[in-house]
């Protein structure tokens, strides 16, 4: 991990641009912290620049509670390399979309499943050298993004103790099975008219999801609708279960 | 409106004990309010001797937020004269659930309707009381209890702004076309494996109010497991939406 650039933004966060092989990412740290921040991964759905304004804004949220955030460009995405068959599978997507159609599974498993599998060892192999850096402590949470990542990340890094999801992309089948595996505490965002999610399959994952501690909020709007209060009750859950001190 | 009895909590909280004509009911006040109160009318199941332990202790944690809380006997529960339609109706109910069949749509219908019927005007006639009192003052919320009384009540009762419904007891099918007519905001409260509760009726009622601000936050467990942090979360719905002020 190389730092590339560094920058405090005006409350005190320091904001620092990193490469991880390859692979370009982001961490922010609180302005002020006595001991090891716990850690939060953001997801999202790729391409780091045009998703920046809101990281950074999940980011300055969770370092008022105390959190150090991290993200990482996904495979594809931004300024890496492009996959033809996720192109492939993405163009499929975009037409049955704008047709009114539904998603093939097939289609949903040649775009998510590779993306999982190649992704999932990139955020465990961040969250080595994150945690390796002074002032970044556990326990680890994630945070929204391609719900299939979470779940897999979920399922096999024992290092993240509790999850954010967000019910607002496709989710192969076989993501299904692995999320009855999951059993750290969960609380799950669903937007209740997305417009590309259907929600009974949402509410079937949430269902599926093995964990007995598990929070379904769901709130009107389309998928960029997420009011201020889920995420306030979001960072709730994550101030309960990551035990960050509020650093004011 | 007569009071009968009156104590003061351990935390300041004023109890008081009254009668509505022949409605027995019980309201509590924070210790210490500089201005009029918003207040919280608690619905419940009905029998307010049974039910006291948690009402009170609802009542504790609304009035820690600033709220005054007010609930009143339901017809046909405690010291009140029982109706033997409503008892037939329930001895069905009971039977259906024991023997772990559905309950039937008609015996629902016997036990809801009179009930909702009743009991509206029997609360809207408290709220005339209590809002006459000093120290009471608006905006209203109502909370939990049977949630046909709380449908109703948002329809019918224009001084009630915002409620949180708990999605745990039968609805009569007319219930759901009044539930479209509902406006105001609404937090519904789901227990996953409620036990004596339908769970896609419950996503179907969700669906069903008219709200443009509705939120559903759902948990693992029966229908007495729901958690502290979903308290807290219909807690802080009040605060938004009721705008009490902390007293500390």
């Amino acid at each position: 991990m190389r730092f590339t650039s560094e920058q405090r933004l005006d409350d005190g966060v320091l904001e620092r641009e990193f490469t991880l092989g390859e692979i370009p990412g982001i961490l922010w740290t609180p302005g002020s912290a006595s001991a090891p921040a716990p850690l939060i991964l953001l997801g999202h759905p790729g391409g780091l620049h045009r998703m920046y304004p809101r990281l950074a804004a999940r980011a300055r949220h969770c370092a008022a509670d105390g959190f150090a955030t991290a993200t990482i460009e996904l495979p594809g995405s931004g300024d890496r390399p492009r996959s033809a068959a996720a192109e492939q599978a993405r163009a499929e997507v975009r037409r049955a979309v704008e047709a009114g159609q539904p998603v093939g599974e097939d289609t949903v498993d040649r775009l998510i499943l590779p993306l999982v599998d190649t992704s999932v060892p990139e955020w465990r192999a961040a969250l080595d050298a994150l945690l390796a850096l002074p002032g970044i402590g556990g326990p680890v949470g994630y945070s929204g993004g391609v719900i299939a990542i979470g779940i897999r990340l979920a399922v096999v890094e024992p290092r993240i103790s509790a999850a954010v999801l967000f019910a607002g992309s496709f989710v192969p089948r076989a993501l299904f099975e692995e999320a009855r595996r999951v059993t750290i505490p969960l609380h799950v965002l669903l937007q209740w008219d997305d417009e590309g999610n259907d929600r009974q399959s949402a509410l079937d994952l949430f269902d599926a999801f093995g964990s007995e501690e598990k929070t379904l909020n769901a709130n009107m709007g389309g998928h960029t609708g997420v009011p201020r209060s889920a995420g306030d009750a979001a960072a709730g859950f994550f101030t309960r279960h990551l035990g960050a001190r509020h650093t004011g």
